[in-house]
């Protein structure tokens, strides 16, 4: 079937692009002697997570347990787990899982050590947590190398766990230097890992001496937010949506059936909320839940009724998990449809 | 069970308020003689919707085809389309579905009328058609008196089609000068219904003299946008979502397990990304896809670890289509669970 037959909105993955940038990114860590594992979130598929690990990746990162049991399911068998997990049912949850894959996970504070070491303890398994560091991202982490490496050597002495190292996110010139401070500081206990990540400074990941791991999630589709950064280039995309126009109410506007139940309302400080590969002058200046409105007045010419389009996304990942499944296609033939496994995995 | 006993983050109506928000809104439009057609995109739930049909209303408003198909499989029978449908697919699915159930739709085209004259004439069917006018809202719609009157009139001459009055979105100031012109030039042909919508312009409906259908979607759960309206009080938000604090990395910022994946990145105008009830002065400053960035400088206190909050999101219609399913409760006892089936039924 070609693309044209699609039902609009459709989200679409060039299945050779797709491998490219796989491949590519792989080859690049490798060359760097630096260990990839892919986050998940943007895909949400497990046989791309296969196609990863089959490609050259230690493993794959998760940011819920919801995903990680999909996954594991599926026959992933090295999982991180780069979240503060609290709470009973979760911390069953993660015993299960590290039961039947090597699991890790990360902690920020001592509250979330103690529970993760009396729930791996009673289990008698041994767990390795990696103690996730702020380095400038103002999200989770602790704020200090002395906060780090205090909580490095509690995470040591407990039952049940194990200490793996330090994580951050995203990679930042902070890295190093406060990485290798909590390091002076830990006594000689070893660090097994030091794990960063992010998409858009992905081509920067051998410059941070102290890294030995790189999580990426966007490097395989790719969106503007990606595309803004450098990091790919336009023919590097291998995501899609593509939509119909449904509407032509002025000579300058035009509405098109996907508005934020497809695209999502992420910015992440862009202006409009995607690109129109057809019209790359157009501005995609609104979004209601099901409606996409377009300002065509800066273009040589406006799309009729019915024409359809090719839209880049502001943020492939929260895309994904609008939609139930992705099609896969090559050549602008429809190969497969993979169902968006890890959709709504939520908890 | 207790809701303190849920996982989270999850998505909680409170059953009592949800019927109470049906039952007073249905009084209301009853008291002014206007038609309740509630939209079901705010719950995508079959259960919902049968409760506001049983409450009074006349159907439901849907504005996909999948919607309509989801919610015709579970006995809803008068259901109200408002959007243009194009190509093949969409129009037989659509005549599929005006075998079974009353269905209408809109247009705001020649090209879309056309093509769906020749799709119900074919099966020998008649459809009632509304014409889309833009009575200020800036998206689909003729845009003056005249061309809904032109479109009216095509409509009422072509085969398999039945003129079904017109409709616009959100109700606004210029809504009974454009209806009142458009019927002056209609040469006598019936305006069967005047089908306005929106929630926070829900108690003025009764001042629009040309409105005898109301279509609201947010009314019944309500959300910070609503509550910014004046439309509902904050004792009237029936859902709610609960979230965990994961990390206090710093002694004002607090991080939930609640990010745009849960809450959504729409911001509809407002400053922050949801209001905590245990913490009114909180601000989330920011979502990533499963975090919540929460500013506490403002508030006396600020949660520990493991803390659970309650929050009402910016828009309670996006929440709802990132959730797998919704836990009706009441008194804070969990009472029910519903799929959401309506979600990702984006085509």
């Amino acid at each position: 079937m070609h693309i044209d037959q699609l039902e609009t909105p459709v989200a679409i993955v060039d299945l050779d692009r797709l491998e490219a940038n796989i491949a590519r990114f792989q080859a690049y860590l490798d060359e760097h002697g630096i260990a990839n594992r892919p986050h998940i979130k943007t895909h949400k598929i497990p046989a791309i997570a296969h196609m990863q690990v089959d490609g050259g990746a230690v493993g794959i990162t998760c940011q819920k347990l919801g995903e990680a049991e999909i996954m594991a399911d599926a026959g992933i068998t090295d999982i991180f787990l780069p979240y503060n997990l609290l709470g009973a049912s979760k911390l069953e949850r993660l015993v299960a899982l590290t039961r039947r894959v090597n699991m890790s996970v990360t902690a920020d504070s001592e509250v979330v050590v103690q529970g993760l070491s009396q729930a791996m303890a009673q289990a008698g398994l041994e767990l390795p947590v990696l103690v996730e560091c702020d380095t400038g991202g103002g999200r989770c982490g602790v704020q200090s190398p002395e906060e780090a490496a205090a909580l490095a050597k509690l995470i040591d002495r407990l039952p049940g766990l194990h200490f793996g190292g330090f994580m951050t996110y995203p990679n930042s010139p902070q890295l190093d230097p406060f990485i290798q401070e909590a390091k002076k500081l830990l006594d000689g206990l070893p660090v097994e890992r030091v794990s960063g990540g992010s998409t858009p400074f992905m081509w920067q990941a051998h410059t941070h001496k102290e890294l030995t791991e790189h999580r990426a999630g966007m490097y395989i589709y790719g969106d503007r937010y990606t595309l803004k950064s450098g990091a790919l280039q336009l023919d590097d995309v291998a995501m899609h949506v593509i939509a119909t126009v449904v509407s032509r109410p002025t000579a300058t506007r035009g509405i098109l059936d996907s508005g934020s139940k497809t695209l999502s309302s992420d910015l992440l400080g862009l202006d409009g909320h995607g690109y129109i590969l057809e019209y790359p002058q157009a501005k995609i200046v609104g979004l209601s839940e099901e409606h996409g409105n377009v300002d065509f007045s800066a273009c040589d010419s406006a799309p009729a009724i019915g024409e359809r389009v090719t839209i880049i996304p502001n943020h492939c990942c929260v895309v994904t998990n609008l939609f139930n499944e992705i099609v896969g296609v090559r050549n602008n033939t429809v190969e497969l449809t993979w169902p968006v496994a890890c959709r709504g995995a939520l908890q």
